[in-house]
């Protein structure tokens, strides 16, 4: 079965049909330098997905925690039109966060893989919000929080690594991976926010 | 001598004349809550301080040298004419770069200081970039790049603050509030850079 018709409902990663990325493999090459993304990475990342993939559901727990207990956030996964939490919306994104861990520790950089950030992107935007799941919640999710989500994202995750059977050093360069890849991925998310030319 | 009388030329922070932030103060304490920033993150980060500023030259000798080994990051300081690096304007930024250290483990986070923030993030833009040094060089700082620089701006901050006379704890403590303190920034510079209404 191929990723496109997984059991994860909207889930797209490798499906041809998606539109290419804005960014090119070139440019891509170019962030990982900036970003200091090298081949060892790529190492302590698949080594941190056999840590955290087993823990998927308790790191979610701790994620959706976050967002449940600050309104301003759960505001994004809320009812247009009388600001009630969709806890159906919350349950079908919980299940591509859930994939998302394993992909994240898994990429590998290739172009479906960069065609399917753009998606991602998109789908936090006024231009691509709740159409995956066809729910009715506000539109849009501030650039804001999404840079700002690379700390949370990061630090809570710190823990479920020192659970693996690793030396301090270890669980330190996969955790510097992990970030390495959030950050990575947040800017290419940060694309269809942008103004032409500016990103 | 207010700062905005600093000998360093093009400084402004605490300058009246500056605009108003488009950010409100109300907006940043949300953003501190979600990059799960803290009354202890503001003593580290004076701590940081302590460490950091008679490090300063240090530190920018290895911002510096990793920017002026990356063609694709030089290129913003080269003269748009011939595409050789301004050392001049490489020099004036650099004194201001060297007064930004201190004045991130100084932050007082109000009113002022959000000013400026958004003036830093207008000079890394076509709106204000080389403006400031009355500069001809090219005309605009792409945001993946400034998202980027969080990854290096912040693993190379590390041996610099474990030279302090600190406990690990401590300067764990110290990098973590410095990693939030350049995140916090980079989300505040972005604001030029995001289509109205998306940031
Ligand atoms: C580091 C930053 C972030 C990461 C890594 C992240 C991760 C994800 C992932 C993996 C998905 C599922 C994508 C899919 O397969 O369809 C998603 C969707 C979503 N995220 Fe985020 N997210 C981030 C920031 C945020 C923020 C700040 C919010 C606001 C609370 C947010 C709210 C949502 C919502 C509402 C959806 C569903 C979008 C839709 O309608 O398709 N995310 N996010
Ligand atoms: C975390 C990201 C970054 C931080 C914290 C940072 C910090 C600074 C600071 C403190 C200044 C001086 C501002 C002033 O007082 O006028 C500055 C200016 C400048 N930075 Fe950045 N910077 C970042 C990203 C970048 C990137 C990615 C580049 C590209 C190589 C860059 C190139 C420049 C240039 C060319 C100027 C001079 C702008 C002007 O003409 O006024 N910066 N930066």
């Amino acid at each position: 079965m191929s990723a496109y018709q997984s059991a994860v409902p909207g889930y797209r990663l490798g499906d041809p049909s998606l539109p290419q990325s804005p960014v090119s493999l070139a440019e891509l090459d170019l962030l990982k330098q900036t970003l200091l993304f090298t081949e060892e990475d790529t190492y302590y990342l698949r080594k941190a997905g056999d840590v955290l993939v087993p823990q998927t559901d308790a790191i979610l727990d701790v994620w959706y925690g976050f967002v449940g207990s600050h309104p301003h956030l759960l505001h994004y996964f809320t009812n247009k039109a009388d600001a009630t939490p969709n806890m159906d919306y919350l349950g079908r994104v919980r299940a591509r966060f859930g994939q998302w861990i394993k992909d994240t520790t898994d990429a590998d950089y290739g172009q479906s893989w960069l065609n399917y950030q753009h998606e991602l992107g998109v789908r936090h935007t006024r231009a691509g919000k709740n159409k995956t799941d066809n729910v009715a919640s506000v539109e849009h999710i501030h650039l804001r929080y999404l840079i700002a989500f690379i700390v949370p994202i990061s630090a809570t995750i710190e823990p479920f690594l020192n659970k693996a059977d690793a030396s301090p050093d270890e669980a330190r360069k996969m955790h510097a991976a992990w970030t390495k890849a959030v950050v990575l991925q947040v800017i290419l998310w940060s694309h269809p926010y942008i103004k032409p030319g500016d990103f």
